[in-house]
């Protein structure tokens, strides 16, 4: 596991979880792939994922960790038991420039060069890259965006303007490494027509794209119910307090433009365009990580009759977060050794935006994931076999 | 359609409904069957269900219609533009002694004799039958509840102790009239050992039990999504606060007890035995039909962060009831069309506490009622070209 | 009392409460001067009051309170009962232009004469005017705000940039025509230092500014219990949904601004300037003129410990608002009538942005507006025996 | 200060508290006294009071300390560093026997004695007891609870039915150690009509009963607003759910039918008997100490409006007790000291059922509080001086 924001909350709750889980000092709670519908998949053990990483901060990771449990998020005695695994992955990280220097190409194969490198050091079978860092705003739209020649060329030009560091991590994972990739966040990374077949073309399977774990998981869990009943949804608000690092990202215009669009996305989806969805993300430093929720829905029933549903939904994001990274390393290596290629759509059911797919309902998309999984799991035992 | 409590909230609201729909008046929003996983589905059309029933209370239809329009759940306008259709219904509605007198087969005889006269008068192919009467408190277990024999002995006995209402309905409309039969009530109804298979011996289709609306149908809707992602629910506490003939009823401590037990079932199914699920229901008058339930969903995730979730549900309980007791009867007209009989599982989207079912998951019985319903228009289809 | 702003819902509903009271169709609930604590307070009765007023629109009022019944804030039928007295204030009312022709200082006196005119046909002891009409957005500061004789100069510039219309219409009810004169919403109105003075030079009381109604109204009665117990507030956030015409002109982002101004001024000034406290209004129009708003409070108790309080209001906020208007009129005609002249502190009660005080906790605000009200009717006594 | 109860979770934190109030490790956020308006009154230092008590329970305080931490209520660190203090406490702790053996008089002085020989040990100048005992279920009503006389000779007969530990706890402390006393819970303690003049006799202030932090305090806020705004609230439902030792108390049927009584108590007194107040209190283990209570207000408003508001306090309760304990020993000691006696009209503030006042609403008493406050230190410096 290479995780680009790899100091993070998301990425030191996920290094802290997987260490807790690899020493039996925690139980696999908030994990799909824990559930008994995959007893019997050949996932890869907590204790032979190993994590490297990117990022542009670089203090140290049990800092990090200390931090997330003074905020509450993450119990004390735990980070100090798993200290040294944390000092460990610490020597795995590398520390990215804030702004790089030469053609964006070179930045390319640094990148991919520190992953493969990883890889090889420890003698792994595959690393599975997961871009888990800060929120970027999305760039206006370019002619290079969508001509392969014309993108290529701007990789080779130290004078262009220069793609979003996320699209400079999912091609060097995908493309220069040959590495399974997953975007846990609403950045542009592989969201560029141009580059919609590379990792078909590189052989390697990608998922994305935005995690859903709070109030988007909310909503896409009970959209379809007011579908299924025929109830008409005129409104649906929301309301999102945080604070954190991601709270102080997205208090950022820009950024949290990204954000709010990913966010309302599953929503027109199931309830029609003419829904009403004003959304706000306000950042509350005071509250630390733990996010607060509230939605307002109004829906019309029969005869004209007015329903209403309130939600507030209170969780440590990152907490949220970090089990679903895990899953997506575990589902992305099972992928990869059964040969899947491209953008799989069955793992939609982990992201608020789902590459390769238009399915947004969390009860399908859970089916599916399942049924995904079993199938995967076979044609892997197939492949071994053959 | 035959309703048992013809004059209360929920079939008031929905002959009301039924004629506004007929009349092109109202849009057929709240009805699962009106939706587009049920185009080309043979069902009734609305215009061709006419409405009779038992009640024990004779207050004129168009009356309790006004009460509910002057209470906000109904539009005034509405009633009135409706109101020759209500006293045309009333015409067939008969009146139930509070405390019948001869032996039990005499009073089920009187009520099957009223389905069946309901019928013939108005040349209908099937009459179903519909319980929304007034809660009843559970009858303690009786020795006879587990033998046929010393069942049909007791309905003879004039001495014996006497059967809760509903029994007695049910076993008019499916025994003695023939009538497929829906229980929308928490009350014994069939639900006793000895009368199970009633409804496949008389070749009726039936369904049950417990009408799934409000603060019920969204736990069934939430309650997958914890455990799909691995969350442990630790506590899920309810509150309902409600007025209207449901809440005068429920204030009384037999029949709220009947209730609790039917809410709390699929909680208890989706997340285990180890929840903690206190639930109240109180009878607040001047709420009037407008229920409002406070959920309080206590979850624990991943390394040991704590998740809550409150959910505030606003609404018109009849208005949410009315449209289910339409498609119940347009989809078990459907089913004994085709030859179905005995309990329908996948009627169980509809309830709490569903009859030849195990399955609580809203989108699973989602998912469950629209292909059941497309197998079963086959199925008629062929039975008809027969 | 002569409205600005007479067509819109809180003056339509006002003017039809006010005649339902006067008939004795309605009981005044929601009126603080028909508690027992103004109990021989001498204020004029409800049927002495007669509405008259300024609108730009011309829908005939009637029209305006069936739009109002129809979207569930007035019963339908005490509506017609009172059409006749609804029409005859139609007949009262006067069309302002859009954009008015000629130096403000005519639009000014054209306003005035009205007023009189009006207060001579109905042989009134005096006119009390307030400005219920559209939130404007607060223009940029200007030199003349700050030099009255410089704003004279620019009433009789027909080139110069115009007043709100606001400011006009306070001029033209304190200035020139001699009226108490309170202003209902955050719009600019007096709230120029160069007319400070105006009112108590004018020799006539005025109250404002922006109706305290709903969530401000809570926040105010909440906040000094945080902190007479010691809790340290950190954030206080709030997400209000509405639609109606108050909703519709909040969309606009200049109007917006000046209704957060004036909703935050009091928790700012209750607990500090270093509470975090995001806002937001959104314009729901499915949820017509039942508004609802959430807060979230986050509070830092004794030893480090969170206190979180949610609140979630929802009313129809023009009943809200009508009574007060009511009140306001009895209260300045109380005020007119024993002399007092500028602004009266203590009806800072009324409103969020409290004019000529700085005391916004509402128990205090409740406790000076009695005391006051008793004063004034002493005062006012002993002027007529004088 | 001398706490009856001391090993439980609102005298361990109040202990904890006090501790790093004394070294400075904790601001006194969450006390009253420690508020501007209580500049100048000379209350006692943290760093004067000193801490014993009885409880029938014998963990070392540390230990409880420690769960409270482990539970998310206190720093760990905190208590970590203030360990040495708590073991000195300890030390001052004396274990009631479960079920006292010998005639109640003889229990009350053994219980006095401690008290007095707690005084003498560390030369204080006065010793403040407070019951914060677990919840006592309310006995029925009993003749010699009407005559002192009776009262009397029961204490002295070993056969009579024994009295509620928490009235044998206040006859101690008032009638034989001579030490002011306040009641923290809502058990009998000096409830009933034959010691309603001990306290006076004794010459020593006491103040009760049972503290107001969390709901009841919010609609001891709440509820004036509705009244002043001439708003008629219709019914005011409460949930509350809890877990810790005070929930497993309340989980009694008789324990909490006390509490319930009491959390009402204001409501009706504030609003009139008319009231709908349906409440509830479950024991929700896994919630611990964090307790969460929902309130659903419905009134009326102008015109038959609906208003509704709803109101999620989520805190832990001790951390807003132990406070107002420490608040309650300074005052009465400033009272004490001031030679007051008899029930303290005034700290009614602190409290849900206020000995010796009707007063409940929240502003009301906190007003009145601090002028008393003031009083009283100015009679006290008299006395001094005197
Ligand atoms: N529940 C959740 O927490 C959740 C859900 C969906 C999406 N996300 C997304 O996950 C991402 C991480 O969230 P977080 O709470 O961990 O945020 P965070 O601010 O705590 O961490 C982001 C990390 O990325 C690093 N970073 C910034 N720019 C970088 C770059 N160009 N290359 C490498 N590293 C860089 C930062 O130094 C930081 O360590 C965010 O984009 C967030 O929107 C989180
Ligand atoms: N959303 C919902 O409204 C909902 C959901 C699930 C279940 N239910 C159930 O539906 C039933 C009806 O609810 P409602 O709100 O209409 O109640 P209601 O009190 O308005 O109506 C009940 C009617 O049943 C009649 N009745 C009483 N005893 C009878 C008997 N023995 N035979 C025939 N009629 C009898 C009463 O006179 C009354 O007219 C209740 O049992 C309720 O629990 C309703
Ligand atoms: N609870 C409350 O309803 C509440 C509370 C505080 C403040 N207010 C304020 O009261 C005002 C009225 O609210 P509403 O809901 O009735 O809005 P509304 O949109 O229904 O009515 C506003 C009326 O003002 C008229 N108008 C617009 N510009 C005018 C002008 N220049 N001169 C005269 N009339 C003009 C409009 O034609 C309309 O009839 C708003 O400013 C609102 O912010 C309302
Ligand atoms: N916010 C609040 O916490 C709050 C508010 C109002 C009232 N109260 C009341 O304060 C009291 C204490 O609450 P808690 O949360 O600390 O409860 P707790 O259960 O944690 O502590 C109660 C303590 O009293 C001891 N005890 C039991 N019987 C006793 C007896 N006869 N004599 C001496 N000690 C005895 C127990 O051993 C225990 O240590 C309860 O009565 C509660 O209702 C608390
Ligand atoms: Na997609
Ligand atoms: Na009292």
């Amino acid at each position: 596991m290479w995780f680009v924001g790899a100091r993070g909350s998301v990425a030191t709750t996920a290094t802290v979880g997987l260490a807790a889980l690899a020493e039996g000092l925690a139980a696999p709670v908030g994990l799909t792939t824990a559930g008994p519908e995959f007893d019997g998949v050949a996932l890869p053990a907590f204790g032979d994922l190993v994590v490297g990483g990117h990022d542009v901060d670089d203090t140290p990771l049990v800092e990090r960790a200390r931090r997330l449990a003074s905020g509450g998020m993450l119990p004390a005695r735990l980070v100090e038991a798993v200290a040294p695994r944390l000092d460990a992955v610490d020597a795995d990280l590398r520390l990215l420039p804030r702004t790089p220097r030469g053609t964006q190409r070179d930045e390319i194969e640094r990148r991919a060069a520190d992953i493969r490198d990883f890889r090889e050091r420890h003698g792994l079978a595959r690393v599975v890259v997961i871009d888990v860092a800060s929120t970027e705003p999305l760039p206006a739209d370019r002619p290079e965006f969508h001509d392969r020649a014309a993108l290529e060329a701007v990789l080779d030009d130290p004078a262009s303007e220069r793609l979003p560091s996320s699209t400079l991590s999912a091609i060097a994972a995908v493309a220069a490494a040959g590495a399974p990739y997953a975007c846990f966040t609403p950045s542009l990374s592989l969201g560029i027509p141009a580059l919609q077949d590379l990792a078909a073309e590189s052989g390697v399977p990608v998922a994305g794209q935005d995690g859903k774990t709070g109030e988007t998981l909310l909503r896409t869990v009970l959209a379809p119910m007011f579908a299924s009943r025929g109830m008409r949804v005129l409104s649906w608000a929301g309301a999102n307090l945080l604070g954190g690092g991601d709270g102080a990202t997205l208090a950022d215009p820009g950024a949290v433009q990204s954000k709010l669009v990913s966010k309302n996305r599953g929503l027109h989806d199931l309830l029609g365009d003419d829904v009403v969805t004003p959304l706000h993300i306000d950042n509350v430093p005071d509250l630390g990580d733990l996010k607060t929720a509230w939605d307002h829905v109004h829906a019309e029933g029969f005869l004209d009759t007015r329903i209403t549903l309130q939600t507030t939904w209170s969780a440590y994001d990152s907490t949220l977060a970090a089990p679903l990274v895990i899953d997506l390393a575990r589902l992305l290596s099972l992928a990869d050794g059964a040969g899947v290629t491209g953008p799989v759509a069955e793992l939609g059911y982990f992201f608020k935006d789902p590459w390769g797919s238009d399915v947004h309902a969390f009860a399908r998309q859970a089916d599916d994931l399942v049924s995904w999984a079993l199938r995967t799991a076979v044609r892997r035992s197939a492949a071994q076999v053959a």
